[in-house]
């Protein structure tokens, strides 16, 4: 009788994942911390990032990372900040991987930067199974696509650090049920903190830096 | 010397592109105009086939396929109306395919059936991709999306037969440019018509349900 063989499978990392691995080893020596900005599109990535830039001024130097299908529109106002920003161009990818990002990393002064936000492609499905390199994954939800977005789309839910819910100042004007929004959230994802905020008004932005220097604190 | 050989490269089906041709034939021997409604995540894709239901009733009998990532809160708001309508959920999928259309062709009354709304997946980008059998491809923008959004997705823009402007209510409390998002469009469509709708006060639903008609009639 020949000896029992267990046989082992091992979890192989996918080629993304491994250049991901090498992503965070190089954000890691610099010291910056990443964060993957995720959304449907038009649900304020750009707008946040612009109001995270102002809000930490003084606190946290920013670099960004712009993903786009085509256009360069969003890296043209963050640099408009001054803020060190490399635009990708996917052309007609869904979402971002780490060879994008890797390519954009050794555009960048990442010595002069604290914080590196990286902002996804505009789609709630496909960004969540492509590693990165980043630290936090975030999404950004918005008032006018409906409260019904954590029934619809649970992965993207359920897979972030941090939820934003973006133009609460529409709120007035839409059926919106805050609560049933708010439910349906935890039901999926436990403990990633919720803010509520505006990037017309400003509102709520000051509570989502100080997390963010939080986590850069670590 | 040996005779000069040129080779032939023909358009080879895809499995998804075979499916499709077989669903296109089911419909047309049931006389069924499809529709592939595509848009991101809370543009107000099936609030714009419920009020279509409601324009063309006594003119065209409606069925709807509605595909979601999860949940059946839209197939049930369909169905309140006494609309065949099937779901179909991908499970993480961020398209529909054609295998899932023809399981849910299978499932609806064509022959009683005139017009077939096939409400995609919440997504700007990978629809466009995989053709389901539809007769009509459209896609509804909305204005809390931003005017730039034929820029950063021009595939979307650049594939439909016909595009819906919706939430035209909420322009007076969002910075809109209506006339750089209509020469964006051009610039990326000459031809699609561009209905400006509110699928909250019911404003531009009467022309997209005549352009309707007139497709069915054809």
């Amino acid at each position: 009788m020949p000896p029992e063989i267990l046989p082992i499978v091992e979890k192989i990392l996918s080629a993304n994942d491994l250049l991901a691995l090498e992503n965070r080893k190089l954000l890691d020596e610099h010291d910056v911390l990443a964060v993957n900005v995720m959304a449907s599109p038009g649900a304020g990535k750009t707008s946040l990032i612009l109001h995270s830039i102002r809000a930490l001024q003084g606190r946290l130097q920013v670099g960004v990372i712009e993903g786009d299908v085509a256009g360069r529109v969003d890296a043209d106002k963050v640099a408009e900040t001054g803020t060190p920003v490399v635009q990708i161009n996917t052309g007609g990818g869904c979402h971002l991987d780490a060879p994008q990002v890797q390519s954009a990393l050794k555009q960048l002064p990442l010595d002069e930067i604290d914080l590196l936000f990286i902002e996804n492609v505009g789609n709630l499905i496909c960004p969540t199974g492509f590693a990165l390199g980043e630290h936090v994954n975030m999404m950004i939800s918005n008032v006018p696509e409906g409260h019904d977005k954590p029934i619809k789309y649970p992965g993207m839910f359920a897979a972030v650090d941090a939820i934003i819910l973006n133009k609460v100042d529409l709120m007035p004007y839409i059926d919106f049920d805050l609560e049933a929004f708010r439910t349906a959230v935890r039901a999926l994802n436990a403990t990633a903190p919720l803010f509520e905020v505006s990037c017309k008004t400003g509102e709520g932005i000051e509570a989502w830096a100080e997390w963010l220097q939080a986590q850069k604190r670590g």
